[in-house]
């Protein structure tokens, strides 16, 4: 009888690991991007937040891309923003609106106040990791205006 | 015989339903997924470039909620804005760099160009969609500068 199950046991066996496979690829990836989500909310809470370039650039990799047209390339070009912050806004804050991931991206929605009290500018920030560390950056700022034309928020 | 296959094979069976129900389900999010951004781009092709404003809204669902504070809220503010465009920049074009997906929200990452041989905006919208159709829309536009501080350009 052992014998007669056999058969039916290795293809049992095989179509559960057909269908474990997919699903165990899907919760990696799933995990990676959470941790890839993770990494960028750190980056930017000891780096824009609380202005220490160090502790933000744990994160970074072997490379900083860096395409916002305002900052010099590399992470000597992020620490020289992080300095810049510290002398002219140590009060500025960054608030994170919404933040998305799409496998190795990072996007991060967010509303930076250089000084409190003001209407502040409203951002987007993309990200792109590799290995689970940050090594490209975009982003897109604007303004807030003191007159919208509709009473939604720019967020 | 069979009557001794019968609980072996019930059991293979709930282990491949248990785990055929996370991957087919990740499939179907996969799916929508991909449905959620050919929407997107379509609706961006159909209104921002052929100007169309009614062949974009057959993208959007009951409701636009518009947080782009230069526009009106809702589908009417969109048309107007769309009117304005084939009106006053008919030669603009909007060139999608990228575009990512996360769940419900498409983003799309954008060199505009209202007057072609002019360097143009860099633009990331996010979009929600509600049932595969959009339903709110957040964007952030910043001028490209003549002389950025690195050679990466914005996108």
């Amino acid at each position: 009888m052992n014998a007669l199950f056999r058969p039916r046991t290795a293809i049992a066996a095989a179509i559960l690991l057909a269908l474990a496979a997919p699903a165990a690829s899907a919760a990696s990836s799933e995990a990676q991007q959470e941790a890839n989500r993770k990494a960028v909310l750190a980056f930017y809470e000891k780096g824009l937040n609380q202005k220490d370039a160090d502790a933000a650039l744990a994160y970074v990799g072997d490379r900083y891309v860096q395409h916002n047209p305002n900052a010099a390339d590399g992470s000597e070009g992020f620490r020289k923003f992080i300095a810049f912050l510290r002398d002219k806004f140590p009060n500025s804050h960054s608030e994170i609106k919404r933040s998305f991931v799409d496998g190795d991206h990072v996007i991060l929605h967010v509303h930076a106040v250089r000084e409190p009290g003001t209407r502040g500018t409203a951002i987007v920030d993309i990200f792109k990791l590799e290995n689970g560390k940050i090594v490209e950056h975009w982003d897109v700022a604007q303004p807030i205006p003191e007159n919208p034309a509709n009473g939604n928020t720019m967020f």
